[in-house]
């Protein structure tokens, strides 16, 4: 952790980003055209160093345990034109353009389901 | 954590809401008019439960290790319209009308700087 103030944090123009104890930070990929959240991950300070280095959105499978570039497998890259941080920088969302369906579903989005009573309806749009 | 298969959750229409090792998942609050991306936070099972009791949003502080309804001090509550899960549902996206700025700041949003070079610079929209 670094030793910025909050202050330095929320107010200030210095990129202060501030991992959690697992080394990470939430990173939402929101599609720039449509303002439509695609999909939701972890990044850590190698995967938010590639990002920045490729402008291909990477991110770190907690599952895995590894760098993760979103797309390396399917070729639905997410190319990022923007990063903009939360108040206290522990969150990125990511301004970008999706090369394909952002989900391992196939669906463009992630969130392609709302709660409807008690269970899940499929959002139609 | 529910014995409920991939499967089952990313193809379904039940709710089986996973939270992590801590009893979390990740809440982004979007504004319902604009899209914008207005905070994320956590939420565990009684801030999901009083969410969806009441229409107002509700989150786990993590810094105060309880119950915390947003808005309670400032009056800038969240009414949440619809709830949107993703693939594995261990996200959460909630639609909601602002009553109020979102950030603790004062800001709308509490994405309000973008990276700019090695900096961050305040966006003006």
């Amino acid at each position: 952790m670094s030793d910025a103030t909050a202050a330095e944090r929320e107010l200030g123009t210095a990129f202060l980003p501030r991992f959690d104890a697992q080394g990470l930070l939430i990173a939402i990929a929101v599609d720039s055209q449509t303002r439509e959240i695609l999909m939701v991950a972890y990044m850590d300070a190698e995967a938010l160093a590639k990002t920045r280095e490729t402008g291909l959105a990477h991110f770190h499978s907690r599952s895995r345990g590894k760098l993760w570039l979103k797309g390396e497998t399917s070729g639905h890259f997410l190319r990022v034109e923007e990063i903009r941080v939360d108040c206290d920088q522990d969150a990125l969302e990511l301004r970008v353009k999706p090369e394909g369906p952002a989900c391992h579903t196939g669906a463009r989005s992630c969130f392609y389901r709302r709660i409807d009573g008690e269970g899940l309806a499929r959002i139609e749009d």
